[in-house]
């Protein structure tokens, strides 16, 4: 298991909804930052990645349980570690809480196939398994 | 279990991503779409339901399957029923599919709790449940 | 001057912020739907213009008054026509209203270059002319 | 005149669009997070204003001119500041660069209307003026 990789940010105006929280989708695009960070912090760029070794992580499956509602203007935490991978997929838990006040917001997970630039899976190469802990 | 209620919607370019395909939260908002449109199928305005009845659906979980990529222009069917309801919540599920070729583009599911104003759970005044199957 | 083309949307819950009214960088997402749509009634699939012409239109400024606010749920007519346009650039406007009581919510204008799959300026094809009113 | 406040974002993957750059509605979001951050830069937390106050800063036309495209993952800096404000108005102007190379992306302006919670002109409480420059 590996140990989690945090990253704040800072909830949006546009990001509220009219129930005045985060509407629920957007935490879908915070995992994507945080699994972003994660892979900078392991010394991937993911934009390196996609634009030089032409390797997509494209998205097969994503879960996210709702705790308590992020809030405008608040700082967020988004942690981010693999908990699965091979040379095919790998598997990203999220959890995302409340900077203030430690509170769980929601937690989750993304499943991402390997797949070349005609989005066809392919085998992520040798020299970037180590990041993914492979 | 209940029967499906079809709406059509059309990609738009800011749902794509630099990947070229629909980027992958946009989903949960057809999901959203999904669903206002199912209530309103049976009889239930989901905005009245809200400002008048104060009653809300938080989202407690969503789930989502890729299987292909939804592309720009194309046309979209998204396709909703109720697979369980109680006075205390509502679990949605989800198909979506391309118009053209009917290929699956999506699959998932989405699980509320009724709330008040305060967002704090209650339950659905028994006037809405007939709609909701209960 | 071109007429108007009308187009019909309802706008979605996760277009509305904590305001209660719909997020106003939604409606150059409305007004990009509206010129689609005007593309689309002059004979002109936007899509196939990018995928087989190589032609992007390029947004060079955007400029929206905003009137009266949408809100959730309701009705907006997107009226688009074509005020200015040569072979190297094209100029919408938009009036964007709500159908129920035709109130004003917004209107505004979008500029376009037309560019190559480079993103690089270039002319509009002879054949495509016509329908811009060139 | 007033001096710019800088504030650093880094541009996100669901930012962008199929023409791989930033999609132009955005830059609209990046110029609330702009302003948001100049008053706090000044002393006021737009938030509290909000909630505390009951002020809202109807958004009442926003200008966008687009210079060269943002690209995915590169930091981007937004320059915000007043070039005018009555107690009943605001008017913010921006200039959107990237960090790497200084180029400009996007300049632009917004102009805001003080509005009270039920979303009617008033006028700014004396205690906020300084902050806005009034």
């Amino acid at each position: 298991m590996h140990t989690f990789i945090d990253h704040h940010i800072r909830v949006r105006y546009a990001e509220t909804d009219q129930m005045a929280i985060v509407y629920h989708s957007n935490y879908l695009i915070w995992m994507e930052i945080g699994r972003v960070e994660y892979c900078r912090a392991k010394g991937i760029t993911y934009r390196d990645l996609e634009a030089q070794a032409g390797i997509l992580l494209v998205v097969a499956e994503v879960n996210c349980r709702y705790s308590s509602p992020a809030l405008y203007d608040e700082e967020v935490v988004i942690r981010t570690r693999i908990v699965d991978a091979t040379p095919r997929m790998v598997r990203f838990e999220y959890e995302i809480n409340s900077c203030a006040d430690s509170r769980r917001l929601a937690s989750g997970f993304t499943k991402h196939v390997f797949c070349n630039r005609e989005r066809k899976p392919t085998k992520l190469p040798e020299k970037y398994r180590a990041a993914f802990g492979i």
